[in-house]
């Protein structure tokens, strides 16, 4: 067993292989240009014709995003559960790639073999309704995965995790548990997503004119929580961005959300209410930048002007990297005159990852023979592994699978086994997997002092400089400010052209152009200690 | 009364000018390359003959850091506490501009007249010892700024603000009052730093092997904390770090850090002692990639090695931006087997800057007539003047300064002024205020897709093209992979220059330039969706 990227795990046994999740992983700073970040299926190109099945735990982008990459080489059956399954169907609608997938619905309970898998998804509370763990009974012993949960004993849909179904699970003999590990540094429990209604209950009664709620237009229950508030304030509720728009209408259509009759309207109809009576529900959360809240903040939402009695509500956690967007939506708002409410304390978002109490409860129900912690940073992942040792499983038994190590189980023993060649997979426009590690070096290089190209002609006989050098420059210094040292750079080409050549012409092009480079980033350093690229096309003529 | 920067307040009185505080601010994700933000001195500059004086609040670098900027250009008398003035000694020193600078120590409760103005600085709590604000009394009455602070009945140092004497001032009656608004979103009061002690101890009697403590090189109190915690658990302490190297000299120079008898050892001396007895105080809390910490995370710190059995704690709260880097020093101190003790609910660390409570209790206290806050993001600025409002004072009398606006006090009126023009000003490597917001916009569209150069040689009396096109890319590309469309590129751009020319010599290289990068950019928009910084250089021969 291990992973080929975050979110996508890899079970294998004989000849027979099955997956769960296929996620996407979004950019971190270091990774400029870069859209996703998506596992690296090769390994299972590659192995094509054993793959007997692609299990799913929810309908989350981190868990579903990769699929239509991975379905487009690699055809297994996909089980998945109604909600989540309508998710991945839009999705891959819109990649043209309905009709040759193979999808399956799973409920709770349902059992399914696959190859000499039989696997069986349990319900967990989560941040999207229709989220499951499996139990996944193999050859070597039952593999027991929560998926993404928290132990919510009150959630709004009334359908907490059923611990006794798990205890059932945990008299077989638990081989092995992989568990969530998003909020293993948290202490204690995560409330109830219940919690909120009495905070969103103030806020509604409190507020004067129009609200805005902005959260993950995949949090399914916290948008049933705004339509029910509003409804009971009198306020009708319209939906604001593209994501929120589809997330709404599949979950609409299954059932998943519902809004009480007369209580939905066109975004567009919003001017005709009076503002006590509008909640606008809006993407954003995370301040992207082309999203609707941003939009707002920045004053060119067509359907939406920001104003002096308006309360927006960010009923989501800043996910960590993009706190400096939010704040600048946030501050947008304030100057448009709106009441933001915002932040840890004010009550109005509950995780939807168990923390560490939580984790314990877990693994002192299944008490298995072997843990994997999943789904973290190695932070995470690592804290998550010292409470299994705290609570008694030794630590030869708990194992952080990371690196395309995988983990091998026979029928009595547990080993760390050969690395597997896992490259991550960089999604830049339409290109899938050509930006490596050398082209970000490069964009990262760029970013801190621009670049300067000079283009060199040597004539091919005397080895002479044939007319000045040319600078294109960008990102690196005011022309006009630098104009004298940009002359001074021309003439140290010609000198480095010179000062190499002495009328040897058989000097290469390259041996040329490192010396050109070399002397420019020496001059530019010196002048302004700023390190631009520096490229050099030399020529002959 | 205006800013000309972050923490750069200027009053001024008829021909007269006091500056309060000249700090840098640190750049944002959309400033790449950038080192520090500096105000606009340029008012000043053009003023200077008018600048009376140079008040100080604390040492921190927001606050000092731009003051070798200032007095390079205007040479006025600077006024600070002891340990303020010591710390912009050592910074004017490294500059060379120590000997021409006119420093003057200040304590709380002296008076010193600096033009028109009668100038009081008073004691207040704060991340530093030495910590200020200023009672200024001014023909138009009296100014009060608080500087930095938090009303810490409890610090380490014995020295509580001292409320009555607050009071003294307000009884004569606050025309204005500054207030810091740094932690205007913090509910409640701000914990003392003495209940840090509690924490430590905790933390250094369990700890089997080395500490190392990470926190901010001006956190003298801290510093101190660490080292008399350390002393009675019988370790030695070294110091890791040459800004927590420096700010320590000269805090023990001052007296304000001391190290009991045979506590301090040279860093390179621990390998001598047994780890239980080692404590190090490093630099680095911020994720700083060249600070000490960061160099043991990663493993390339000469003279600490983290292994298993080391306990590191993280005294220090991220600031925002600072996320993606502290973390990936967690994650590589725990895969060396450290135990990493960090976040915010770890208690070991309080703020140094008050809450609302402690807000509004000098709001109360001082009852100003004029309110503006300062210090804090937009949001900060707003919740803080939403306070006064709540407390009683009027919505006109409470102003937000920001972009060049003064505040315009009289005998009996305020009113905003006319807007003075303030730009940004940059520091880039050894450059003052040459990068601008256009020199950012190419970095920040070089960091997304690179660049491609191509150098076009149009013949000047048939407009044809001499030879093939000439391509430079960087950033953009595999260019194994892209090899076809590169060639692609080349035919476009002869097809750009002859459907230009078409034999029409007449045509401006400019014109040439504009066609081929168009054609390129879309070129590479529809076979890659991305947008690389196209820049064409034509010449003619």
């Amino acid at each position: 067993m291990g992973e080929i990227g975050r979110n996508c795990l890899v079970l294998e046994y004989q000849d027979n292989i099955l997956v769960i999740d296929a996620g996407i992983m979004f950019p971190s700073d270091d990774m400029p240009g870069v859209d996703l970040v998506i596992p690296d299926f090769q390994y299972l190109v590659e192995r094509r014709d054993r793959v007997r099945g692609i299990i799913i735990t929810h309908g989350h982008e981190d868990h579903i995003g990769g699929l239509p990459y991975l379905l487009s080489e690699v055809k297994a059956p996909v089980y998945a559960t109604p909600l989540t399954r309508g998710l991945i169907e839009a999705k891959l609608r819109s990649r043209g790639l309905r009709d040759t997938a193979d999808l399956h619905t799973l409920r709770p309970g349902d059992e399914v073999d696959l190859g000499p898998f039989q696997v069986t998804p349990f319900h967990v509370n989560h941040s999207i309704p229709d989220a499951v763990g499996f139990a996944i009974r193999t050859p070597v012993g039952l593999v027991m995965h929560t998926g993404d949960f928290k132990i919510d004993h009150t959630p709004l849909d009334g359908r907490p995790m059923d611990l006794g179904e798990l205890a059932v699970f945990s008299s077989e003999g638990v081989r092995l548990l992989l568990s969530d590990s998003t909020n293993a540094e948290s202490a204690g429990y995560t409330a109830s997503e219940s919690q909120l209604e009495d905070t969103f209950q103030q806020i509604f009664g409190r507020a004067k004119g129009r609200i805005v709620v902005a959260t993950f237009a995949s949090l399914l229950s916290r948008v049933q929580l705004v339509i029910e508030t509003a409804a009971r304030f009198g306020r009708r509720v319209a939906v604001a961005g593209r994501s929120m728009e589809e997330n709404v209408a599949i979950a609409e259509g299954l059932g998943y959300v519902r809004f009480p009759e007369g209580v939905r309207v066109p975004l567009h109809e919003i001017g005709s209410l009076p503002d006590e009576r509008v909640c606008i529900l809006a993407t954003g959360s995370q301040g992207e930048p082309n999203a609707a809240l941003a939009r707002m903040a920045a004053g060119n939402f067509r359907s939406v002007t920001i104003r002096e009695g308006d309360t927006v509500v960010l009923s989501a956690k800043a996910i960590p990297g993009n706190e400096t967007a939010i704040y600048r939506n946030i501050d947008g708002l304030f100057m448009r005159g709106a009441d933001v409410i915002y932040g840890e304390k004010a009550g109005i978002h509950v995780s939807g990852h168990a923390a560490q109490e939580e984790l314990k409860t877990i693994l002192n129900l299944l008490r298995p023979q072997h843990f994997v912690p999943v789904h973290g940073e190695y932070r995470m992942l690592h804290l998550h592994a010292r409470m299994a040792h705290e609570m008694g499983i030794p630590q030869e038994n708990t194992t952080i699978l990371r690196n395309g190590l995988p983990l091998e189980l026979d029928q009595r023993t547990a080993a760390v086994g050969e690395r597997v060649d896992i490259e991550t997979v960089f999604i830049d426009g339409s290109v899938v997997g050509d930006v490596g590690a050398s082209i970000l070096r490069d964009r990262v290089a760029l970013a801190q002092d621009g670049f300067v190209v000079v283009r060199v002609a040597v004539d091919r006989a005397s080895g002479q400089l044939l007319a000045g050098p040319e600078i294109a420059t960008q990102g690196f210094v005011h022309a006009p400010t630098a104009a004298s040292m940009l002359e001074t750079a021309e003439s140290a080409i010609a000198d480095a052209v010179r000062g190499n050549g002495n009328g040897d012409s058989s000097l290469a092009a390259e041996d040329i152009s490192r010396r050109v480079k070399r002397r420019l980033e020496n001059l530019f350093y010196d002048e302004t200690r700023r390190r631009p690229v520096v490229v050099p096309m030399v020529t002959y003529a």
